[in-house]
């Protein structure tokens, strides 16, 4: 992960001689607020995927790493078995970078993980807007974790994560939470109905799982077994992979443009001042681009 | 609304010696599916306004209008008492462009327009996504029109569209119709209170009305006026207004940036190729963005 062009260069050889052995996986989207549990069921899926004999990669994508130098997810030390299993591999977040970046790498990432033999890609974010897209344009199959709470369940979710998600899986079902565990069930099969059919023709499912006591874990990988049957059947898969494919070139180029754009001097001086021209009604927001965008030719 | 650059460039100065004269106005979007009576519902709301002394521009943005060479909306010929008062300026969809042009077109015509003395401004659009968004982020309010239906009120709508909601109008509330348009109104109640707090501190409102009797139109004006007090005493609609500028200085910038880009034919042939080796897993999406750049840089 250096950013020496010379690295970057030499990754890129090293990456498109993986590319042959990357569609043999399955990526999967993780995504919750933080309490709801990510690590003790990422541990707990993590390792029944390993006990079928699969290799389990358990990426993170963190837009705040890059803030704090640092990264809470993907942390190690909160998943102490799927650390020590020899078929599984954890990696934080990258920090240091742009949420581009950080998805950047992660893309390259799962390709050489795919290339080292792991067929099962986690790729665990949390509930904050802009890493979901991030992540919902990298995997086959998007996951959202919940809890069981009191008072109105669909308050304060955010609508398009709901309709990003492939299923819904309501965690920490153990207990006195059962009841309240099966009612938020309910709720949300109810709200996903109200949604138009999905292009893979999936229709999301809500379930619950307790991972610290294990239970239901498997129903939720049924899930992802039967969503896998239907669009390798009905070739969702593969339309999928190559539009996101298809989006990654399109919005890499996009954010160049953009960079190469707004880091010249003269832009960032001039933006300023055009701002405050605009903010006064001494000219248009079309005009002032018209001349930024002339200044920029010179 | 020539193409020709020595009378855009005019066009710019006129514009620009009008922009002193904008900021005195109200803007609202109303959008609405074909059939819900969006041209009554303008007509009963305009003649309202215009008989309170205001002076009312209706601008219609129509993004189909760019295939059909012609438009559905702001059609004068469905308006037929609003056309003949002299407070009142009709005019349909600027067509033949994409829809950024027609939003540009629309948001210079909206300040000529009020250079001219029309204090009141509504942006007609139909319920078509992109539309909406352009809409949304050029008006002070945002009106939904919808209609008591059988069934579930909330089946197929967009969830965007009901976030950028501030009132939803549910129209033909009148003989048969009470009883179900009561029950709209109590669902979309419910169902906006799920909705996190606006900006705006707004609580969005749900009213019904009847464009064709007449009834029930000083009411949306109230909300509507309840809406300026809030938000120009708390001051979003000064720092809405500046955002809105800053939003079409940047999309203007992208999408020029893209339009240069995109439209040079060595980037077109590229392209293709490009595509090609992605789909066949010979590169990577960003190393292919990378070559396309260096390419489009001699």
């Amino acid at each position: 992960e250096s950013t020496n062009p010379n690295h970057q260069q030499k990754a890129n050889e090293i990456i498109e001689k993986c590319l042959p052995y990357a569609n043999k996986s399955i990526r999967i989207g993780i995504t919750g607020v933080p309490g709801v549990g990510k690590s003790t069921f990422i541990e707990s899926f993590g390792k029944f995927f390993t006990s079928k004999g699969n290799k389990v990669a358990v990426l993170a994508i963190d837009p705040s790493s890059s803030i704090n130098k640092g990264s809470i997810l993907g942390d190690k030390t909160r998943m102490e078995e799927l650390v020590k299993d020899q078929n599984a591999y954890i990696r934080p977040s990258p920090s240091g970078e742009s949420l581009g970046g950080v998805a950047q790498k992660t893309r390259e990432t799962i390709i050489l993980c795919e290339a080292a033999g792991f067929n099962t890609i986690f790729i665990e974010t949390v509930g904050v807007g802009q890493s979901e897209t991030a992540v919902h344009s990298m995997v086959d199959f998007f996951l959202l974790l919940k809890l069981a709470g009191a008072g109105d369940e669909l308050q304060g979710i955010k609508r398009g994560i709901i309709e990003m998600a492939d299923a819904i899986v309501i965690n920490k079902a153990d207990n006195e939470n059962i009841k309240n565990a099966k009612l938020a069930k309910n709720e949300f099969s109810r709200a996903l109905h109200l949604y138009p059919i999905k292009e893979s023709k999936w229709q999301p499912k809500v379930t619950t799982c307790s991972a610290f006591y294990n239970i239901g874990i498997e129903n939720v990988s049924k899930i992802i077994n039967d969503y896998m049957s239907l669009t390798q059947e009905n070739g969702y898969f593969e339309i999928r992979r190559n539009e996101q494919n298809n989006y990654w070139l399109l919005e890499t180029i996009d954010q160049e443009l953009k960079t190469n754009f707004y880091q010249q001097t003269a832009i960032k001086k001039a933006l300023e001042e055009y701002g405050k021209a605009i903010k006064n009604s001494k000219t248009t927001p079309f005009k002032a681009a018209e001349e930024l965008l002339k200044l920029s030719k010179k």
